[in-house]
């Protein structure tokens, strides 16, 4: 049997989210793409850089944002490893991403399909397209094996 | 009629948000404070930055984060002009901020008492203590006029 292959970008961002945890970091990896180029690329710094929003979506629209030149990511499509939290979700939504691709699930801190459900309030100016699921059994084991390590 | 004067830190940050609307910005702005003293202050500054993440609050954040060394920002009081939005309220919560003081509520795009209502969310690892409406009619006036300027 041959496994289907996962898309690059999700291959990129999983790679990214091993590189974190060998950092001493949650195993989040995150890419921005537009039209199939990489425009930025990150993993998680919070501990790293002594930053709280240095979750690996904030540092890739970050460095995307500068790289274009823009403060609007139009047209572009975030990869990341695990479903955003409230903070990442509302700065998808502002950076205007077009589409979203997570692999991961996170009941416990995601903001997508749980909790504060941010890009489904009625005030959500801009809803990126979302598709989850993609490398999910590979995230998770990276994330289970690092939170067991720390126990 | 002598009328109560705000507390120190809300005319700074107002004064912060003047700033903001001065240099083009949408008028916001916040400062950290700790034991009575200033740890960090910002303004809005997507636009001059080239960054969607720049929000008055994140960059004073990341300011403090930095400044302090550690991720953390415990014994921190956040006072703001404006209800945080999502992503705000999403890395006050990350940074472990203890109170928020917030001037004008923003039932648009604020996520504190309106929409995503981040700290009420039962997954939300932690709540600061919420003051609201000091200095409502200040930053209200700011915000208004502009508003009615970009029509």
């Amino acid at each position: 049997m041959t496994k289907w292959p996962l898309p690059l970008p999700m291959q990129r961002a999983l790679a990214l989210a091993e590189a974190s945890a060998e950092a001493g970091e949650v195993p989040v990896g995150a890419v921005i793409m537009r039209g199939g180029k990489i425009i930025s690329e990150a993993h998680n710094t919070p501990r790293t850089d002594h930053d709280p929003t240095a979750h690996a979506e904030i540092m890739a629209i970050r460095a995307a944002a500068k790289a274009l030149g823009d403060e609007r990511l139009e047209g572009c499509e975030l990869w990341v490893t695990l479903e955003p939290c409230a903070m990442c979700a509302g700065a998808i939504s502002h950076a205007r991403i077009a589409k979203l691709y997570y692999a991961a699930s996170d009941p416990k801190g995601g903001a997508v399909e749980h909790g504060a459900r941010v890009f489904e309030q009625e005030q959500c100016l801009h809803r990126p397209e979302v598709y989850s699921g993609i490398g999910e059994a590979e995230a998770t084991v990276m994330l289970k094996a690092f939170f067991s390590k720390l126990r």
